[in-house]
């Protein structure tokens, strides 16, 4: 089979299941004729595969889970949404009247964030948008995006980044996974090789595609809440709160070190 | 990354799609808490990707598509439903006191349609079953299972194999594609590239996938009527009726020659 080229994977889709969401615009068909719901795929190094609907990012306040609103509630001063995708949270934030900037890498999700009336957004990544000299006061991993770490060698890069655009007494939001609760042999094999291979257990590497489109190989990081302690170690950050009441989903408060 | 072991995908994933539906059993779940659709994901060799919602393998009548209803209603005498996966139609029939079995190659599908109260099942290859002494009216190849035909080498092989499991006067109720129809710049260009290769231009060359298992590459046939038309040329069936009520889907009716 053919390598497939690397692109903006994660735009392509948003795109076309935005097209879906609203009837609006050209968009995946079956045959030619019954629009398909847009699914994204992921593949993992061991050679899982995984598809999912891909609905879940334009999901209305209405359909979101309860810890989505519950972290919303976090949110204070000026906020940057990190990894805003199609805009589900910082569109909502907007329409209560708060001061948010949604960030992507993905040039297909920033175009329908904005789409969907998001004003302010950011095509980058944390690292050169940390040069900017704008600040915030509170940044979101929301959606699993505390994934972002990747692992114990970016995960202090990251939060420095994020550290360089704080007011002081900011605070970061993150919502992750503890990965180990599972029994399925699957992961829990997958869980004992990336250790023999001096990884975190849950430090997945992973690819998504989308149609004839894939992403680089990258890390995504599914952690507990005590790898996460000792990931924030030496840096600015200090874990304040953390919500677990939809295990094996948590939401991490952390703030700036004083 | 890891390639992929050869398996049942299609078994793996009808088990796991009918332990969602039912909610019975162990069943794949996101983060080991919501249970999540089943995704059959399929692989072109030419790098496209697509997920597809297993659930329509287990739909009841109510939810069919209209197409399918048509093509039952077809039905006599003693029917071999040919890739008869979890039983959707077969079972329907078996309601309606038809003599009805059900062939397929997939132990899981076989094993599925069995537990949904299938009572008369062949876990074969068309081939092999064609040595067998028992004989059929009618032939179902649904679910667009015309695409089994693979193109012009394959069709005339399966074609006879069918013909030797047939009372006189048989028929063979197939479901098809059209592919020609779209404007897809993605499936136009595969169309051409196919027929460079001496290929016709849907036959496309497959692979399923289902988290850690892959099917070997295989030939699964799209094609318009006029080509179903060249490809059984020379066979002992001919084309009898096509309804193309739902176009690009069709159903050709083929009967063997008196």
């Amino acid at each position: 089979m053919e390598q497939p080229p690397i692109g903006d994977v994660f735009g392509e889709m948003i795109r076309d299941a935005y097209a879906v969401h609203t009837g609006v615009g050209p968009r995946p068909l079956a045959g030619g004729r019954v629009p398909r719901p847009v699914i994204e795929v992921i593949e993992r190094d061991d050679g899982l595969i995984n598809g999912a609907p891909a609905d879940h990012y334009l999901a209305e306040p209405a359909d979101w889970q309860p810890h989505d609103h519950r972290a919303l509630r976090l949110c204070r001063g000026h906020v940057l949404d990190i990894g805003v995708g199609a805009g589900r949270t910082a569109v909502e934030l907007q329409k209560r009247g708060m001061a948010v900037t949604g960030l992507d890498t993905s040039p297909g999700a920033i175009e329908i964030a904005r789409r969907r009336g998001l004003r302010d957004t950011v095509l980058n990544t944390v690292d050169a948008y940390a040069s900017a000299s704008v600040r915030y006061d509170t940044f979101l991993l929301l959606g699993n995006n505390l994934g972002l770490l990747e692992g114990p060698e970016r995960a202090p890069v990251f939060l420095d980044a994020l550290a360089r655009l704080a007011n002081p007494g900011a605070r970061l939001i993150a919502q992750g996974t503890d990965p180990y609760g599972t029994t399925d042999p699957v992961h829990v094999s997958y869980h004992r090789r990336n250790r023999e291979r001096g990884r975190l257990g849950g430090q997945l590497r992973l690819r998504l595609r989308y149609r004839l489109l894939a992403t680089e190989w990258f890390d995504y990081l599914n952690c507990s809440v005590e790898e996460l302690e000792a990931l924030i170690q030496g840096t600015a950050w200090r874990l304040k709160a953390v919500d677990d009441g939809d295990r094996p989903y948590y939401t991490a408060v952390l703030e700036l070190a004083g």
